[in-house]
């Protein structure tokens, strides 16, 4: 829900106070910008812009707002001229003859360097401030999180965002998810954000599906046709028995296992009598290697004998690496056994408060998993739940406020670059191309702004 | 925004596998609870109750959500009788089957202990699961976190929530605003959550502001009426320029300024000139004690002679608590050698980069601030941006799943209680009343649920 209001109550004190000095016309430019890269890191990933954009593209107060901001401005501000000034004139004029030049949305960015620069009345400009602030804070903390993540994990694994239940509010869940693909993550769980953004989306079940079933008896409808139509298996569920016992009895498996949980078998038959083709079960309700992997593979087996693959399994609690390492060996064994291709290969899911140390953990362990669902440290930002975004006054009336460089690099000539924040470290560099990276955004018009912004509506 | 469709993939997933297997109606309980008090506390205050009673009351899907999961589940699922099951009749099922007992919102609730109840229709119940974990989750962690800065805080401190521009999402600004109220803050900076729930407003202006105004002269209009409107002041600038020189030539205050900042100065005035009666100075944007704290006092002591009473003044940087009692020293002296009625007691706001640890510091050290300005570290819960809510299969078809204890206490009979962390510590109480935590939030209807939830739409 992004109105106008979404704003502190000072911009609209200021904005009055600005009025009032007969300064609210004065061309000011403020730069949006922060101060320290998030996560101890050496990189941001610039986003929100879009928002922002949206934002004044959409801006205007309904009568309604306009009321309240009157009512919620102190009784001594003078609103005689309320009937002059109608909320049309207002809301046509806020953003008109506002100018916004921004890096593109998805750059790299590092400190103190402008990111958007807003030119307008001052009064008018002022208005963005808390607004733009917000939009751009989180959602380049959380891109860069997740671009964080994607670094650690590496370019080969699946990276599915599972942190709507643990995000800050319904649609921290939604920016969370939008911001995440962005920084680099291949899936999300949460529908509104794939709805609202086509983001490919990933789930299977959970403990409480698992949990909710009794024995494989209380299936009633067991007949399964197979993959490409052609027959129909009668009893899935005893095709399934019959593969847990040749599992039990195999030379390489035997060992591993003895009577695994019926409960948790009746809920992946009946998952996998759902989604054939979508078969991805949960594996730790029980126990890992004694009951879910062999149930799950019984299942994959059974489904595999109708032309259908198996997705996998995913793991979401206990020592991940070791537990990824001995299911991949369980998969390999039957493949070798039993002669099913690919089986080896059945895709692991890990999905265990993961973050990018736990990643970096799994990589020197060493694990055999495919794909991470990343919830809580992801979404949150756990590590550094805030980006430090000001929104500062540069110029006013052509009058600097910030000193600014004005030296302008050209391709061909060597230049001198400085860490960003490691003075002793430099190089020289004879950069191929020069790129401006600031494009304009949002044009605006010319004129200047003669509405009073908020006394008068 | 809140729709049924944010939510996870999997519960869709989920309710479609449920009624394959024909159990979509069996009767099932669920608990929401959380495991461990945030913030390494001992107590937790319980929110969010009211936006799942909301989500429950206005649960529909429209036609074009209903397309989207359809499209959503994997092909192989069955959706030939989408043309039998108008959505009207999946909208009208959903909630009517479903019971929710609750502990009511802003109590104090403990670790394990089912803080919401849900009774239903396991796949209707079921699709609840991640919006009622999201809407809890971050409602009752950040009304956790603001009960927690009150209570170091104490009573007579204002409190003001200005954490907008730092929240993760325009959203989470909302919900943040409306739950560290609930938590126990006075206010918030925050305008939308002014309108929407009624919370009190507060708000002054931004260094920006300052640094906008070159010098007085640029103020063209001068004149300021007295409170009364007796009288009118023509020049008010050169009122306040006066009583700076007689601050400046004062005994007690002299040696501490010299000249102040001219445009910080005309800032303050034109500030007053705007908000007469609301007249409250960010001071630190040049130096709190030689320039601020000074102009801030001429502004004040000109609009008293007018029959105003300024505010007050900010700090939002420094040394927090040395510069509140050198400003408190600075109101007391002019109070004493002016004979200015209360003017030692002007009121002093301190807003940099606080939490509960600096509160705690502040009062050890000794200050003078009458009221904290709170932003990041409350509304992003900076120590632990999560709660770990969770949403339990407790009960299927009257089967537990979850050992309950049944014991009911009674008034009057002695009780053993223990503590909820450290077993050896236990008391015997006798209660006085016994009053039942939960309370039906949601009644439900009688009959069964018999569409098919997500296939058949």
């Amino acid at each position: 829900m992004v109105t106008p209001l979404l704003t502190d109550l000072y911009q609209f004190t200021m904005a009055y106070a600005y009025w009032k000095a007969g300064k609210h016309n004065e061309r000011a430019v403020f730069d949006l910008y922060f101060r320290r890269n998030p996560f101890g890191g050496e990189y941001t990933v610039f986003a929100g812009l879009e928002e922002c954009i949206k934002l004044i593209a959409n801006f205007r107060f309904t009568e309604d707002e306009i009321a309240f901001i009157k009512a919620s401005l102190p009784s001594s501000c003078e609103v005689e001229s309320i009937e002059d000034c109608k909320s049309r004139k207002l809301n046509a004029l806020c953003w008109k003859n506002v100018e916004i030049h921004a890096i593109s949305e998805g750059f790299v960015v590092f400190p103190k360097i402008p990111l958007m620069r807003i030119e307008g009345p001052v009064a008018v400009v002022q208005l963005l401030e808390t607004s733009f602030v917000n939009l751009i804070n989180y959602a380049s903390l959380v891109a860069t999180n997740a671009a964080r993540h994607r670094f650690v994990a590496g370019k080969s694994k699946l990276l599915l965002e599972f942190g709507l239940r643990r995000a800050q509010g319904p649609d921290g869940g939604i920016s969370a998810s939008k911001y995440c693909y962005m920084g680099g993550f291949d899936a999300t769980s949460n529908v509104a954000a794939g709805k609202l953004f086509g983001i490919p989306l990933r789930g299977t079940h959970s403990h409480a599906f698992v949990s909710s079933f009794m024995s494989p008896d209380e299936i009633t409808e067991k007949s399964l046709q197979s993959c490409d139509g052609s027959n129909v298996c009668e009893d899935f569920i005893s095709s399934v028995q019959a593969w847990l016992s040749k599992l039990k009895r195999s030379h390489v498996l035997g060992g591993i296992f003895g009577e695994t949980n019926q409960s948790e078998l009746a809920a992946f038959v009946s998952y996998a009598l759902a989604f054939p083709k979508n078969f991805l079960a949960l594996v730790d309700t029980y126990d890992v290697m004694r009951s879910g992997v062999p149930n799950f593979c019984a299942v994959a087996l059974a489904l595999n004998d109708l032309g259908y693959k198996a997705v996998g399994i995913r793991l979401d609690s206990g020592d991940l690496a070791y537990l990824s390492c001995e299911s991949r060996r369980f998969f390999q064994a039957i493949d070798k056994e039993f002669g099913v291709l690919d089986f080896g290969k059945t895709s692991i899911t890990a999905s265990n408060d993961l973050n990018e140390v736990t990643l970096d953990a799994l990589n020197k362990q060493g694990h055999e998993i495919d794909a991470f669902g990343i919830g809580t440290h992801l979404v949150t930002c756990y590590g550094q739940p805030a980006l430090g975004v000001v929104f500062k006054l540069v110029e006013i009336n052509n009058q600097p406020r910030i000193k600014l460089s004005e030296d302008v690099s050209k391709a061909g000539e060597r230049i001198l670059c400085r860490h960003p924040f490691n003075e002793s470290k430099r190089a020289y560099v004879v950069p191929q191309r020069v790129e401006e990276l600031m494009k304009c955004f949002w044009p605006g018009r010319s004129g200047t702004y003669s509405g009073v912004l908020v006394a008068a509506p």
